[in-house]
């Protein structure tokens, strides 16, 4: 099955699609039909989404659990697969009309990690999300799991290089934070930060943020902790952070 | 190696220990050395910690990279690993003297996410995890791993049927939230509530908190958003409400 090669990032970027699977990503795909190229699913996937493929432009290719299976990447298939146009977009789209909160990844390798970040970042209402290159890829089977539907909310950069980013948002009066558990800032006293148009820099789950683009940030943000932790996981000190955000910008 | 029985639940309740992994987690571990029963290290493992090995009561025993890896559920095992005493204590010693922040997972499959929450529960001050029945263990390798070294910073009850928890706990004045995305209590209302003693009950990734359990609850909140999102994932839910809960108490 031709399909197959999307489960890697090389033919993704030849084919210019990629695969969202379950009920969820596929029904966020067919919100868009004319994005779909093609829909597979088991015999007992189609009968019980039947609601579901009843929206589809296309006819349902029936095929195997194992075809099905060799489509995902999760131990338990849901046995329905979208192929789907790639949807990211480019930088200059984000720069072109800033949105009030946006978010970029700078070498953040673990897909199961920026999926979480998208689905957090969409929820606490981010118009945007950068993956610097380097990052994980946005369009990758564990990541659009992760993202939940997400991916398909808001403006998705898939791989641009981060420091002109920062520099033309800082132009244009966006406040650039990197979120370091070493910053300067901390994260409980910058609501009147926070109530303007924000960027986000998450790094690394290992090193962070790159010492570079933390520099050029308008401040370095800790999440304040009053445990014995050295840190806090990545998704979860960016969720925490977004959600900071959202509270002050209402 | 009779170690390896440990990487099973089965093997670590026969045993009475488990398995922690890397550098932090040794490092955690030696900081109670009476706990310690084995250090297992690969020769590279040893020479680049020997700083921290120094601290060990015991001999190291090197081993081979294919035994320390036998020893791991990571892709790149880090050669190091100390066998310890399980460290749970029993639900009683919770209520006993009940912490200002505690929290209480219901049914939470994932070890990842145990792991994470615990180590979002210790960075925001919470003084006891309590594992229900039918959890992830906090004690296998992937929950260890994830919890960076938080599992030894604070009281973890490993497996205790919560329903008696909660009604005693809400008699001892402590007031019990469960964390559900369609709850008629809004996170950002509450502060309140949060200041005071309270239990957060966080539930199954897929199918939240149980409805019994809900219903119990003095209420059932969830994360506000203004985004397309669903819902959170667990682990960025539980730390919003448990960084939320952190600001409120100070």
């Amino acid at each position: 099955m031709a399909a197959r090669k999307l489960t890697r990032r090389a033919g993704r970027d030849a084919a210019g699609a990629f695969l969202a699977e379950g009920r969820q990503a596929v029904r966020e795909a067919l919100a868009d039909p004319a994005s779909v190229r093609e829909v597979f699913a088991t015999e007992a996937a189609a009968a019980a989404s039947a609601d579901l493929l009843a929206a589809s432009p296309l006819p349902v290719r029936l095929v195997t659990d194992k075809a099905a299976a060799s489509l995902s990447e999760t131990v338990s298939p849901q046995g329905l697969v979208a192929v789907c146009a790639l949807r990211d977009v480019p930088a200059e789209q984000v720069l072109a009309t800033p949105p009030r909160l946006a978010v970029a990844l700078a070498e953040l390798n673990d897909p199961g990690n920026a999926g979480t970040v998208l689905r957090t970042a969409d929820a606490c209402g981010a118009g945007a999300v950068v993956f610097g290159a380097g990052s994980a890829d946005p369009f990758g089977g564990k990541a659009v799991r992760a993202s939940a539907g997400s991916l398909f909310h808001l403006d998705v950069v898939r791989s641009a290089p981060l420091e002109p980013l920062v520099g033309k948002l800082q132009a244009a009066g966006v406040a650039v934070l990197a979120a370091d558990g070493g910053g300067e800032a901390s994260l409980d006293e910058l609501d009147d930060v926070l109530a303007g148009p924000v960027l986000w820099l998450f790094g690394n789950e290992a090193r962070g943020v790159p010492p570079a683009l933390a520099a050029a940030a308008d401040a370095r943000v800790r999440v304040p902790m009053r445990g014995r932790a050295e840190s806090l996981n990545l998704a979860a000190a960016a969720a925490i952070c977004l959600y900071a955000t959202q509270l002050a910008q209402r």
